[in-house]
């Protein structure tokens, strides 16, 4: 039997690991659950990536980590969640409701590597805290950050969005002060005017980032 | 107070996503709560880009995907195992122990992006088998690949690594018959020798993916 439906369209997203490792290809699902007749392709790469992509046509929307490095392009800012401490099930700062810089004096410390956004923000407050970190483990990625403190090795400070994907997996998530934003955007073509369905892809998006954002204070 | 341990080495390893994405940052947590003097990196990246920061020196390891595009590199193979039929819970076809292509008449299928390996081995099976499947979802990873499938929107054949990080998460995984097999090899630097640590990690590594697999049929 050959499958022949009316396609109504086709949506190309680009986004960003944190997006990428769950929490948007689900939304993505039930998305497209409700179209059946659009054609939709997700890419899972790093925000420089993101924007090149999107400026190269070959995506019609990304979600790239803010601040963008590539100005004058149309964007809208996503809601900002905060970054949140992460440690292995049974650490000792599982018992605390909230973890400040001077709970990781001497903790194994999982970091991302020099020169990302978020290693940046994250080193800065823990010098401004005089705060000494054992950092002897880097990674690229939040997901493998996550993988490794699941393993009991050590703890790190992460993006909401992929804390959340390992908590079934052996990660505890705990509010983090003072607050490290996490900031994303969506980013459309400059050539062109954003198309319908991606308008509709962010917008529905943003409310699903809300309404789980909220009652829950670790995300 | 100021961290001062003896460090006995660094190892820098690049991987592709089917292990990234928890599999293998868990077991390398274990082996580095091993080696508190051990500096660590790892690189989440597709399997060309594992190969060329091997080449260029910037990893002492990596792992790709068989076969590789660059011959001539040290490379030892790691144990093979089948790929596995994913699909949300609740869905029709978590009845069955095992799969095949005509199951999937009709469906729903989310597919690898075209072009690589995993996309023409499984393309190449429902072709052989002349089963129609509907085709509108196309993705660059595994992983986002089973958060569409966790939502409901359809099903797929999924390496068995990034299935089992899914399991928690709405995923179910069956045998599927015909076994297409999920092949990945370490790969060393050209230019020299791999480092004992390096050796070490890799012999490890192939060890506890055999222990994984044995009495897991969808692994």
């Amino acid at each position: 039997m050959e499958i022949r439906v009316r396609r109504t369209g086709m949506l190309r997203v680009a986004a960003l690991p944190a997006l990428a490792n769950g929490f948007l290809p689900r939304f993505a699902g039930h998305f497209l659950t409700e179209r059946p007749n659009l054609n939709f392709a997700l890419v899972g790469v790093i925000s420089p990536i993101v924007i090149d992509w999107v400026v190269n046509l070959q995506c019609d929307l990304g979600f790239a980590e803010a601040p963008m490095a590539h100005s004058g392009l149309p964007t809208i800012r996503m809601p900002v969640l905060p970054r949140v401490a992460i440690m292995p099930e049974g650490h000792r700062l599982c018992s605390k409701t909230v973890l400040r810089p001077r709970d990781f004096e001497c903790e194994t410390f999982i970091s991302l590597t020099p020169g990302s956004v978020s290693r940046y923000l994250i080193d800065d407050v823990f010098a401004k805290h005089s705060v000494r970190r054992d950092l002897r483990i880097e990674t690229t990625l939040s997901e493998i950050m996550c993988g490794m403190v699941s393993s009991g090795l050590g703890v790190s400070i992460c993006d909401p969005f992929t804390a959340r994907e390992f908590v079934s997996r052996g990660v505890v998530s705990k509010r983090f002060v003072p607050h490290i934003d996490f900031e994303f955007a969506a980013v459309f073509p400059p050539q062109r005017g954003p198309s319908a369905v991606a308008e509709e892809f962010v917008a529905a998006f943003a409310e699903h980032v809300r309404a789980n954002a909220e009652g829950d204070a670790t995300f």
